[in-house]
Parts: structure tokens; C-alpha cells; sequence
């Protein structure tokens, strides 16, 4: 077959190929009108003209990524079987154990830290026939202190973190799908900030065998894309069942695409919960963007206030992750404390000052938390709150707050960043949150909302 | 039916049937040659006999318990069919919730306690068709301090604790079976110093709801009884898969009564462990003991030590216990401190100390002594280590050491206390340990030594 130098047959873009949702490009691809190699060359194409600005990635070798694709092809041509993400390129947060790509875990301790396993949902990845792309840049050891990544919209701005490249990557148009996690806010705020969708699933769902462990009962991984579907498509393909993660059940989910894809049998209608932190935290734009927003939604939206226990959410959230962030990489930075972060050295320091007793209670009154949220979720379908205070703020010396994370992480409900707002040229997200388990529900609900929203907008 | 004095048939006696066991009671109960009625009217009179002297009940309802044997009695003869324990009386521990007796915990700050609900374990128990005959003794709060109960085989020593009564009783008779837990030693240690057998199964494999929480990592419910069998039948009866219990896990166990009581393919061998406590803990008569009986076990028996890393476990087990203790009787025991002992007092303080990266280390750390376990089990069908330094102490002011029963509670694998040895008139249990969810073999292997020291003793 005739290519350009791109890499694709002519007649047919890199515009058009990294246009592609997920979903789209496995249709095509199992059709034959598009080949791996060509979506590949289309994602290296877009990462060669944008990645100088952006800075997404911390590994990728272009020659081994067409190689993971041409083998897809001969597969596909072989007449085999294929996976639901046939030839689909995947961005690969690089705090995930790829068996074929060093990770590094943003830090300097890990530097060229090699494993001999994929973490489970790699292996998962590649039996879905995903081509793992490569391994995009996080924060340090998944916290705080940023990496190299910009904002694709204003490289003076933050990304967010720590999943700063996978979301980069998603919103720059290099790969159409990418993996992140999240231990406090690191998926839904830089998908607000680069303004694209993410998704934090209930905790428990997704195996993190092979993932850097920060602190157990916070963290998540989930998928960055460009539409709901796709949210659900790359999270069918990570779901399944492993029993290495003390935090999964063995229970069936069924397909979240086929629920996120499908009509609500009524419509539905939706919690504004601001949350204790609005006041302070929430920006006058976020004010406003959320007052019209709420008010278009009329009557499917109203106002919901919470308890007050959950005031105390954001003390318990810090307390389990840094006494995470101590047990993990306390002795890691203690071999060569100059080459963490200062900000990391205060987070291990303040971990190990979490009692037993604190951190227990802590896990505890996530039930009773819940038990609330189940009171809002027999009348609700989903939250609707803010997902970052604001936009991206600017400079790149931090990846923003995740004060309205810590409280749905804590909690370990399902969240979701739903791109449709903007402030000054610069994205900010939606953030809906549904019930634990109830990830369907939530995706579908963010499904009819965008389409709701979009046509209200037309009029 | 004409009835004597204890409420039997003539001919039969107290003395008959409270020699049964349980598994050969609730066969005559199903074949309709002894009621239900008749084996709690045995218990009761040997209750009345005995209790003065050893004070194993804290709350015994004698016309309730024959209620109970009476309805039972009534179904059976209605044609209904019948559970595994129908008409069988057991004695429950006091720190398990029953609906129609009080729960308190040992301690007077749950003085007259009541709760709505029965313990997931004894609604199973019901539902089995025994008879749930009273509450026993508990040291307080399932820790340290004593309750009133003596040794039945000599009222000047301390039974052992904290499932002091529940050991107690069915020593002296009162009952065939009866449910416990343990922390640290709270089953095998009384079981040990009372002579009956014990069983501390798999953690995880019996829920906690509705029993008195102390340590969630350790805390484990298991039967008292007087033969393996009786165990494993009291194990089963109580192994429904909770959902509320986060330690369970839902997978297919099978009967452990047909595993235990069915004969080994080949002789079993045993690691003869002593753990690091040995030296400075076991008594001369202990090491006698054991010393004779790993030389009666000849080739069956190899001597196995532990890598130095176990020693640790202690200080591991003491961290979790005491962080647990500090956690969920802190508060209580806050509100009037007086009515708690000072022992109490000191742990909670004790525990108040503990980090939480010290506690997650603990938690974490049971995989690795695990693995090292699994390596022994590899070649071994159980350990065979003391249960207790030695004979009960005499007094009654302490329950006496759980030096050798900590690490195997820390493991989580399951033990069972087998009364095989006998110093100056006193017994001494041997102690088993299982790989963990092992269980059956366990008793398998426990069953065979049992004989096979009856076959050698007969020469």
C-alpha cells in the first residue's frame, strides 16, 4: 500500500485519523479502511508537530509502536479474532508497569526502572489489541511537583496532575485514549484543565496490581478521552476481575459502554452539590459558569447541601493519603532525600505523624459518608459540582488544586469530567459524580447531559 | 413421656449425654432416640452441678433454652426437615450479639446490653437447629482482664481467656459445643488450659458482624468442642459468606466436617516449629512434653525453623491488637474510665501511639511471613508448636501468656488445639497450624494425630 510521509494512504489526514473517537477507530480498523499502522503514524505525525509545546510523553520509541502495530495488522489479516481496541494507540501513565517500556514513576530514583511484568491492566490493555503508545509523564511519584507537561491550550499553564501527560496527550490529539490515576484529584483535574473527559471509576474496579501504590484505599486509575463512550470503552477493557488487589470483588458489571451508550428511561435529573469548599475555593468565573449552567438545566437540577459531617472528608482524605505517601515512599526518599521534592519530604514527614488509630476512623467514615450519598442517590442520578475551582491556573510550578477531588475520592464514588465549559479561551470541566458501583448510571447520565446541553445550546 | 428428676427418660442419664458429641447428639436427636428437650435438660442439670464452682455463664435462661429445645422438638415432630445441629445446645461467647439475651462484652459499660439483631453467626446457628443455649464468661472486652470463671479441672487456676467461659464449659460438660474468638490467644490458649479442642479457622473464613470488634485484622470467631469432628460441624454451621464482613471473600469451601473425618491419601508429616519464643517461654515440662512426643512421631515429624524475619510478628501482632483496641474501646472507655481495668487503661494508651505506617506495615508484612509459611506447607501438613508456655497458671488474676498463639493469629492461618498431654494432672494442648484456607487439612491431619498417638499409646 502507498503511504505518505505520514504514513497513511493517500487521500487520508493525520487531521482526520487523531479526529477519531476510540470507538470510531476500532470500527474501522476491524472494517479494513483503517490500519493500525496508519492510526499509529497519525498519532506519531500530531506527537512529532506538537510534542516540543507539550511535552506529554516521558517514553516513547516510534519504531516499536508501528512494530506493536504492523503485528496487529498481520493478525487482523490472518483472519484471527480481534479485540475490542484492535489497533487503537493507548498513552500509558508512567507510574503503570509496562514489561517493554522503562518505568520511572516521575522521579529521579526510579530512572530507568525496568519490570519484568505488565501491570494487570496492561496485559488487559494488550489483549484488547490496544498498541500501549507509550508512557506518559506524572507527576512526581504521582503527587504534587510537576513534570515537563504543558497545557496544550496556553503552554504557560498547568496541565493539572499528576496525570499531566495522559491528559495532555488526549487533549493535544496524539492518542485517542489514556490511562491516569488518581489518589486525591489527578484524573478529573487535569481533565478539567486540558479539557477533556475523564473518568475516576468507583475504587476497587479497575485492578492496580503493577501500578505505583501510593495509598490503597484512594487509589484509581481510569481513562482520559474524547467522548463518554470511549470513557467506557477503555474501561470495559481494563475491568476485568484480578484478585492480587485486595480492593476488587469478584461481581458482575456487564458492558458500561452498552449502559453509558444507552436512553435514560426517564430523564434525568441531577444534584448541584457545592460542597463545604465552594465558598472559599471556587472561583467568580466557576460561580458564574455554574449558576447559568444550573439554571439551563431548570428543572431536571436542584440544589442539594450536604451533612456537615462531611466537612471533616478533606482532613480524612490527607490523612490516608499522606500516611500512604509515608508508608510508600518514605523509605524510598530516605536513601537520597535530595533527589525528592521538598514538598515531597514535607508530605512524608507529615504522614508519619498519622496515628493508627486516626487513619482507621478515617477508613471507617467512608460508610457513613456513603450512607449519606446513598440518600442523595435514591433521588438523584447523578452530582453535578466543580471539578477544579477554576481553569488552568498559569505558570508550571503546580499542578493546581484537587480541593474538589478529595471528598469523591475519599468516598471512592465513581467522577467524571465533562469538558463544556470555558473561561477566557481556557476549558473547564463538569464534574459529575454517581454512586459507588453505579458506573453505568453515572457514564450514561454525563452522556445524556452533553447531548442535553448541546442541544439546548442549538436552540 | 415420663421424665425424671433432670428432665430425661428412665434410663437415661446426665452423665450419657453429656458425653456425647455433638455430632452423635443431633444424630440421635434426627433418629428421634434422644429430644432436644432431653439434651438441655442434661446440660441445665449438669450446669447446676458444676457452675457454682466454675462460673462459666453470664446470662443462662433455663426455661428459655428449654423453650428453645421444645419448639425444636415440635418441628421435628411436625415433619419438617431438620439442620445439622438441630436440637444440639451451644454456648455463645458474650461479645456475640443474640437478639434475646443480652451482650456485654465483659465489661460493665455494656451492662445490660441488648441488641436487635443476632451476630450473622448465630442467626446461622438457629438456622441449623441449635439450641443457643446461654452467653459465657468473656474476659473484658475479649482482651485481658479476667471474668469470673475457674479451670474445672481446678478452681484456684485461671481457665484462660478471654473465651473463658465458652472453654469452661464445655471442659466440665455444661455443653458439647460452644463459640469463641480470638485476637491473640483467646481460643487455643482456653482450650489448652481446659483440655477441649479448639479451632481457629482461617481469618476471614467466619463473618464478625454483630460480634464485638476489636481488631478487624485479627479478630476471629472458632467452636470449642471435645473432638475434631465437633469442630469442624460447628465451622461449618457457621460459613455463610457475609457481604458485610469486608474480610470475607465468597468462594466454595465444601463440608470441613467430610474433609476433616476423611482419611489422608498418605501418612502426614509435620514440622515440628518451636518459633522464636520457645527458649525463654516454654516450661521444662512443655519441652519435656514436646520432646517425647516428636520422638513418638519419629520419621512423621521434622524439627523446621522459622527465617529470622518472624521474630518481628510479635511486635506486628501487638500493633494491630493494640491500635485496634485503642480505636474501638478508646472512646468507650473514655466516657468512665473507672469502670474499665487498668490493664485496659495502658493498652489503649499503648495503642494510641501506634503509627499508621507502623500499622500498614504490619498489615502488609503478613504476606511475606505467608509465603514463608507456604514453603513449610509445601512439604508439611501442618506445624505442630506449643499452644501455651505450659499448664494453666494457678490464680486467677491473669488469663495467662499468648506468647505462642500471637504469631499464628498474625498469619491469619488457621490452629486448632488438640488436648493430648497431661502434666501433674493438668492439661496441655498440642497446637496444629494450617496453611491458610487450608482448614480442612488442617483438621484432616489433626484427626489422623489424634489416632495415631491412641494407636501408639495402645502399642
Amino acid at each position: 500500500m502507498a503511504t505518505n510521509s505520514a504514513g497513511l494512504r493517500p487521500g487520508t489526514t493525520v487531521e482526520e485519523l487523531c479526529g477519531l473517537s476510540a470507538a470510531e477507530a476500532a470500527r474501522r480498523i476491524a472494517d479494513g479502511t483503517v490500519t493500525a499502522q496508519e492510526m499509529v503514524s497519525a498519532c506519531l505525525a500530531r506527537i512529532r508537530e506538537r510534542e516540543p509545546e507539550v511535552q506529554a510523553w516521558e517514553y516513547l520509541d516510534e519504531d516499536y509502536a508501528l512494530g506493536q502495530a504492523r503485528r496487529l495488522d498481520d493478525w487482523r489479516a490472518a483472519g484471527h479474532e480481534i479485540g475490542p481496541l484492535h489497533g487503537v494507540p493507548v498513552a500509558v501513565k508512567d507510574i503503570i508497569d509496562t514489561r517493554d517500556m522503562p518505568t520511572c514513576n516521575g522521579t529521579p530514583l526510579h530512572e530507568g526502572r525496568r519490570t519484568r511484568s505488565d501491570a494487570a491492566i496492561v496485559a488487559q490493555l494488550r489483549q484488547a489489541g490496544a498498541v500501549i503508545l507509550g508512557k506518559t509523564v506524572t507527576a512526581e511519584l504521582a503527587v504534587y511537583a510537576p513534570g515537563k507537561t504543558r497545557n496544550p491550550h496556553d503552554p504557560g499553564r498547568t496541565p493539572g496532575g499528576s496525570s499531566s501527560g495522559s491528559a495532555a496527550a488526549v487533549a493535544a490529539g496524539m492518542v485517542p485514549l489514556a490511562v491516569g490515576t488518581q489518589t486525591a484529584g489527578s484524573i478529573i483535574r487535569p481533565a478539567s484543565y486540558c479539557g477533556v473527559f475523564g473518568f475516576k471509576p468507583t475504587h476497587g474496579a479497575i485492578s492496580r496490581t503493577g501500578v505505583l501504590t501510593q495509598a490503597p484505599p484512594l487509589d484509581t486509575v481510569g481513562p482520559f478521552a474524547r467522548t463518554v463512550e470511549d470513557l467506557a470503552l477503555l474501561t470495559d477493557a481494563m475491568s476485568a476481575y484480578d484478585e492480587k488487589d485486595p480492593d476488587m470483588r469478584p461481581h458482575s458489571r456487564g458492558s458500561l459502554r452498552r449502559t453509558a451508550t444507552s436512553t435514560p428511561a426517564a430523564q434525568p435529573v441531577i444534584a448541584f452539590v457545592k460542597t463545604p469548599v465552594w465558598e472559599e475555593h471556587a472561583e467568580p468565573a466557576t460561580k458564574e459558569a455554574y449558576a447559568e449552567l444550573t439554571e439551563a438545566l431548570a428543572e431536571q437540577c436542584d440544589t442539594v447541601d450536604l451533612p456537615d459531617v462531611f466537612q471533616r472528608a478533606w482532613a480524612w482524605q490527607r490523612m490516608l493519603q499522606m500516611a500512604g505517601v509515608a508508608k510508600n515512599y518514605g523509605p524510598l526518599v530516605d536513601r537520597a532525600p535530595e533527589q525528592a521534592s521538598e514538598i515531597m519530604r514535607e508530605l512524608i514527614a507529615e504522614g508519619r505523624e498519622v496515628t493508627a488509630v486516626d487513619y482507621n476512623t478515617a477508613l471507617e467514615m467512608r460508610q457513613v459518608l456513603n450512607a449519606g450519598l446513598d440518600e442523595i442517590f435514591k433521588r438523584y442520578d447523578a452530582i453535578l459540582t466543580p471539578a477544579t475551582p477554576g481553569p488552568a491556573p498559569k505558570g508550571l510550578e503546580s499542578t493546581g488544586s484537587p480541593v474538589f477531588n478529595a471528598l469523591w475520592t475519599y468516598c471512592g464514588v465513581p467522577c467524571v469530567n465533562l469538558p463544556l465549559l470555558d473561561v477566557d479561551g481556557m476549558p473547564l470541566g463538569v464534574q459529575l459524580v454517581g454512586r459507588r458501583q453505579d458506573d453505568g448510571r453515572l457514564l450514561r447520565t454525563a452522556n445524556w447531559l452533553v447531548q442535553h446541553l448541546a442541544a439546548l445550546a442549538e436552540g
